[in-house]
């Protein structure tokens, strides 16, 4: 690898990562994490597969409006069918109609495949990888040739598989991507495979790497060693069976322990952000002990590492945590607490340092409601409105004097969800009641009908998302569940967090911080409108 | 590697795993994970540090009296503090009392820790490390020197680091195992610096990796490849921030994939077994997606995958998953063609191809499902009532009349959930009601009231995990909720789904599936008990 060659990042999270099992994104939530791949400085965006469903043909669409700063967006799908029909071939232009600037497409390398599950005969299967990578060729695609199972394939015959390759490549093929469809492969033997195939193919060369033996990071790393200079993966790994090839691992392994140019677009201290939004988005919980992004990372536990770690902190860590995002943490000490505490007070122009006894109220009062179960990572208007709270700076705008939740379900299965609602506003008292989807969504509905005559403002507020967590799942139908807000006023967005073993208790908590928090940003003293009630 | 070179596997589970943020072991949960070592083959089974902490004392006093079919327990700790006080140094003196046949002890072989943490010169370092192995060996035990933060020290000056090496060597030391303390190592890097230590080192080599750069089994291996012939390792990789290098992914790579002599003592039938094992104990999640062992390991969820494996499973698995105790699942989910339905189909035991006509209607009655938000590849029972009733087979257990759900929220912050409950069972009425944590838990004891005079077997079953997923997240408090509940009678457990925007008619569905499944496989005609109501 010489300096000037780059390594291009291919990111199939949305299309080959949706393979796994309990992952399952809507077309808004795809729309959400290719602009988050996009500002990371992904190069490729593979999207989806237009012509197996019709998810991926409306995200197609609704991606056409997407203006990436720098990702290419792809569309994944087979060779044609018949090697003598491809002008009608249906997947083939229903990848063209996707209009995407970049195509890739798999055929089989791996006779074992191209016999037994195609029916093929070599010439045949040679002339649907020629004859369709062309037909992209034509319409004026960047083409990338997935040759699946190549590894296996390669093993079992060299010469089918290299025939196959040599086709795509003279077909006009942009790049050949090596695939361990299985992921069973070993890193030298992908390492030596790579460097054979070298010696054939002068198009650049792309590994795809599946994690089934524990080793796609290290298969992928193994093939840019011996020359591959695109790697595809997934954010997470996520995928089928083990899941795809982590990205997440390979970027900062390339450009902190390889070589750091190879990626000059990548914003790598964005990584633990990238992955912690991806983990969000599918509702899946991160995985504590990812290398690079995990929570336990650069987490120290025992006494004679955390003193070495404070003198040095290459003594315990491999890497700066700052340069992929993440942090150091000290499991032991309170003090990490109190700093974090006081950091991100400062974040919100509040110098706890001159409020020492203050400080440690406030420390000692989150601690318990973590304890608890509550989480302010993911609601800083809550944790704001605490924050406000202890200093004296802010009350509750209204008082909740009784709240009562009705749902029925009758022999016709319809259900319905009623709430009677009794509020205080300065000593005036607001009693409503009304109807919703459910019971929250009425709850939602009733609070809004109470507080309009006091505060006409929060028409504007809109729960924009709403997602629930088990915390102790094992507890059954007992469980706590944590419920998050997000709540927009067309302007700004902000999220708010309630706890409870009862949802419709813990969904009101994030309510009420929702509707105060953004009737204290437009009250609160700082603001110079409305005096505070 | 000659065929004739066994490798030794090393376990520290109980040692350096037990770093682990949140990992946390009795000394019965200790006691208990060391037979399960032993009769899983590992041959060194590392119990603790017995001078660090009483609790490592207690179980190395008990572990006497364990009798192990195979392994060997070893204990670890540092060398002696002054290289001139020896005899008396409390460390070496505890690792003695503790009774081990095999003692490993840590020095420092990179600079930057030897001068900076501990302050020594190089000799006098080279002198600790020399006169501890020597008094550990004339006292007849078996001295694994573990060389830590080798390959960093190795990279920093290799002059140092040999020069430690060669002292626990002479001094008599029966293995030298070079540790990447920090994790931060390449593949490659840890191939060669093994293989130049080879030059140097006449006495078995062993790795000791960390998982920082996602690498560890990665770098296993490739020591192994050069010539160790000792792996150090954790199950499930546990250990402190990212985890060693685990030896649930190495076991099968080395005896499947390089040399299936290496270990003839394993019972690698037993790996999933011993994963989950140790998971349980440790009261942590299961990962799911882990290489192997993981419930999605061979879990097949697209459509074409799913054709093909079912003709010829090497097609989509690198092996056989029975080889490592696992097993072949086929997923049903939205990517799923027919072939996924049918399988699963026969796997209960019902042959669709039969039904063609009755296939193709469920097929599409499972399409709208999955449009609406119902997952079944999570939900499996669910699945199977749903099937049933399609075949005629199976009809609700008991008619809901009436459900009437009722929580309330006082000014003092109290909170009540109560339920009115109204079933019918053969033309019989139950009218009910009952309260609970939340409004979940509350209709789930109602429920259970309600039909425990019909069906007194019900009181079996357990709700022992409880998932809430939100669909359209935009849709703020008005979006689907998707609920997973899954069930245990003691001997089988099995989940269903309930679909809503009200959540809590979304639990109900969950819970109703989850008992009609139940009373459905003790009633249905092929268990011969109870005739259908």
């Amino acid at each position: 690898m010489t300096p000037q060659d780059r390594i291009e990042l291919f990111d199939t999270s949305l299309r080959d990562g949706t393979q796994g099992e309990g992952v399952s994104l809507s077309v808004q939530d795809k729309l959400l994490i290719a602009m988050k791949l996009d500002e990371f400085g992904i190069d490729i965006i593979e999207g989806g597969w237009p012509s197996s469903n019709p998810k991926d043909e409306e995200f197609f669409k609704l991606a056409q409006s997407l203006n990436f700063l720098h990702s290419r967006l792809g569309a994944f799908g087979s060779t044609a069918r018949k090697p003598d029909q491809i002008e009608t071939d249906v997947n083939l232009n229903g990848l063209l109609k996707a209009e995407c600037p970049v195509i890739t497409i798999f055929g089989k390398t791996w006779k074992l495949h191209s016999e037994k599950s195609l029916g093929l005969s070599d010439s045949e299967n040679e002339a649907l990888i020629f004859n369709s990578v062309k037909y992209l060729k034509d319409h004026g695609r960047h083409v990338v040739f997935d040759a699946e199972h190549f590894f296996d394939g390669y093993k079992d015959s060299p010469e089918f598989a290299r025939k196959m390759l040599l086709a795509a490549q003279s077909a006009g093929s942009d790049t050949i991507a090596l695939c361990d469809t299985n992921g069973g492969s070993l890193p030298h033997e992908v390492f030596s495979i790579v460097e054979e195939v070298k010696q054939i193919v002068f198009i650049p060369i792309g590994i795809h790497a599946h994690n089934d033996g524990d080793l796609a990071v290290a298969n992928s790393l193994a093939a840019v060693r011996a020359g591959a200079t695109q790697v595809q993966g997934t954010i997470n790994g996520i995928g089928e069976r083990c899941g795809n090839a982590n990205l997440i691992s390979i970027i900062p392994n390339l450009l902190l322990k390889m070589r750091s140019e190879v990626c000059p677009q990548i914003n790598l201290d964005k990584l633990t952000a990238l992955s912690n939004f991806v983990y969000e988005i599918l509702n899946l919980t991160p995985n504590t002990r990812a290398p690079f992004v995990g929570k336990s990372a650069f987490a120290h536990k025992g006494g004679i590492h955390v003193s070495a770690v404070l003198k040095d902190n290459l003594m315990y860590e491999h890497i700066h945590p700052e340069k992929v995002g993440n942090k150091q943490r000290v499991l032991v000490s309170d003090l990490a607490g109190q700093s974090n505490i006081r950091y991100k007070a400062s974040e919100l122009g509040i110098n706890l340092d001159d409020h020492p006894e203050l400080a440690k109220k406030i420390v000692s009062h989150i601690k318990h409601l973590e304890f608890e179960g509550y989480q302010f990572e993911g609601a800083e208007a809550s944790f704001e409105l605490l924050l406000r709270h202890e200093m004296g700076e802010y009350n509750p705008y209204f008082n909740v004097l009784d709240s009562r939740v009705h749902t029925e379900y009758d022999k016709e299965g319809h259900n319905t969800a009623h709430v009677m609602l009794k509020i205080e506003v300065d000593d005036e008292i607001e009693h409503t009641a009304a109807e919703g989807d459910g019971p929250v969504n009425a709850l939602d509905n009733a609070l809004r009908k109470a507080l309009t005559r006091f505060y006409p403002e929060i028409a504007r507020i809109k729960l924009v998302d709403y997602k629930v967590r088990v915390l102790d799942e094992k507890q059954g139908t007992r469980a706590k569940v944590r419920v998050l807000i997000e709540s927009s006023d067309g302007e700004n967005t902000w999220s708010t967090v309630g706890v409870s073993t009862n949802i419709i208790e813990a969904s009101w908590q994030a309510l009420f911080d929702s509707v105060n928090y953004k009737l204290f940003k437009l009250h609160s003293p700082e603001k110079e409108s409305l005096p505070t009630p």
